[in-house]
């Protein structure tokens, strides 16, 4: 059965009947002109677009996992702030050719996601289109934010996980669609398609104030540090030889760093630390898979050291970018 | 210049410093990984999607009342909840051969209906489409939020304005675009290019107490209709006879009655108010174009009667389906 078949009725009386839960702050969920909540004093917001064949491929995508991903980044640049997610809407066109079998999947997954987090899902609009766009908004709740903007010379740079799988599963999804890969390098297919926000990490760094800046690892770490750089008014040196790459993304790719550089998509965190602070972090570093990767530093510049200590500026790459 | 030639950074440069404002509920703007705003206790959330060649036409639509109109739709689900808009976030998908300059009035166009509103824009996200999609989320406050299940049998059901313009407008812009149309026929145009949202009416309303159900005209008056005796649980009778309608409609369109009912986009507010509410309603009716349209009835039918009373089941219509 496609879409078209169904109709709108029926395709918003099933997302109703997927996202519709009770919970004691939502006063009135879909259904409504507007969704009613209890909103938490400090509100935080953030809303992520992803579309066919921009953001993901329909096809290598299983709707399950797009479902779980285009919640999950938004839910990570709450993760970034140090909040806590409350509320999402979803906007979605879609083609009138899609099987609803796919909506059905894809909502579980979507569903899934927000229990994992607490996320009610309370609202949507929904369109057509000749290909798959998901909008998602996610509110949040920030006791303590913590922002891009509060790095200081002479703090540690850190990130969590290991960076550059994303891009290699990319690399792997496109050249044959992701589903037989070899057991060593699937960890860098789910790393792409099913990635997880690193909330109860922004949760921890910010409510012990052990982060003083903070950001999600979405465009690759070369652009992210430089945002959390100018933001700052900073600059960086990162130690190549620190940067952790998994055991998987160093079997798979030639390039390896070049992926944890330039890659998006980890949804890791990179974060800064005051130097008082830095023993703190240190004995939370195994558990949660920190490394410190550099420093901080006057100037604007930032840049990366080899293992003998050869500096070359570090610029921006991002493996995707507008102009395509 | 085109915005491929221009580059992401550059556009979201550009959306930043247009839509960036201080205000003292505003803690951290665009910019970071998620807006951070002074939350209302009772918080509206809504979200509206606008795709190209479905719910808009590039060239038919200039970009400035295209921004305007893309603020506006959400905002009418804020005043149909009775409530006051605070903030709003954009999600844009723009295909790499737009000009710049209609990026440009189109967030002019964003801005000034935000302004007018006394929404600050605090974030937005930016992808790449083959076709311009544009995602929109607001947030509203609400101190007594009037639902769609508030009707009951014997309310009386209003609607503000004239209804079937949008719908008349839209013939109109699809035969020849909508620019050298005679003047009699331009507010038909104008209605459909660049809709007002009835935040004050719908604020006080809410504010004293007049609505026991209300919805925005999104879709056209007997599928909103629907929605409201649904939710509500009962039925209605409405008069054609005191349907308002637009001495402009009646001149251009040999249908105003099919239009007025079935069109959709006129974003006037639909109504019901208790039997003792009525003359404080009648009080405001003028100033605020107000008309009786008909009465809430038990049993789950509408029905719509013509001036010699004979009555036929109103059937939802809706000019626009999602199965096309």
């Amino acid at each position: 059965m496609r879409l078209r078949h169904l109709g709108e009725r029926a395709v918003i009386e099933r997302l109703r009947r997927a996202f519709g839960e009770r919970r004691s702050d939502v006063l009135l969920g879909i259904g409504d002109d507007a969704a009613l909540v209890r909103g938490p004093r400090r509100l935080l917001l953030t809303t992520d677009i992803l579309v066919e064949d921009e953001d993901f491929i329909l096809a290598d995508h299983p709707p399950r996992l797009l479902g779980r991903k285009a919640l999950n980044v938004n839910l990570s640049d709450i993760a970034a702030m140090g909040g806590r997610p409350r509320h999402a809407l979803v906007g979605l066109a879609l083609p009138g050719d899609i099987e609803a079998a796919w909506l059905q999947r894809f909502s579980e997954g979507l569903r899934g996601a927000a229990r994992e987090a607490g996320v009610a899902l309370v609202g949507g609009d929904l369109s057509q289109a000749s290909k798959v766009m998901i909008a998602v908004t996610v509110t949040g709740e920030a006791k303590r934010p913590v922002r891009r903007a509060g790095a200081r010379p002479g703090d540690a740079v850190y990130v969590s996980g290991t960076l550059g799988d994303a891009a290699g599963g990319l690399r792997l999804v496109r050249k044959g669609g992701g589903r037989g890969v070899a057991k060593p390098v699937r960890p860098l297919v789910e790393a792409f398609l099913d990635p997880a926000p690193r909330l109860k990490l922004g949760s921890l760094l910010a409510g012990r104030g052990l982060a003083s800046a903070m950001i999600d690892l979405s465009d690759g770490l070369s652009v992210d540090l430089a945002h959390v750089c100018e933001e700052s008014g900073v600059g960086a040196e990162i130690e190549a030889g620190r940067i952790p790459i998994s055991e998987a993304l160093r079997r798979f790719a030639l390039d390896p760093l070049a992926l944890a550089l330039d890659g998006g998509e980890d949804f890791e965190l990179l974060f800064t630390v005051r130097p008082d602070r830095e023993a703190a972090v240190e004995a939370l570093a195994r558990r949660w898979k920190l490394t410190r990767i550099g420093r901080i530093t006057p100037g604007r510049r930032v840049y990366l050291a080899d293992v003998r200590g050869r500096r070359k500026v570090l610029r921006p790459g991002g493996f995707e970018h507008f102009a395509g």
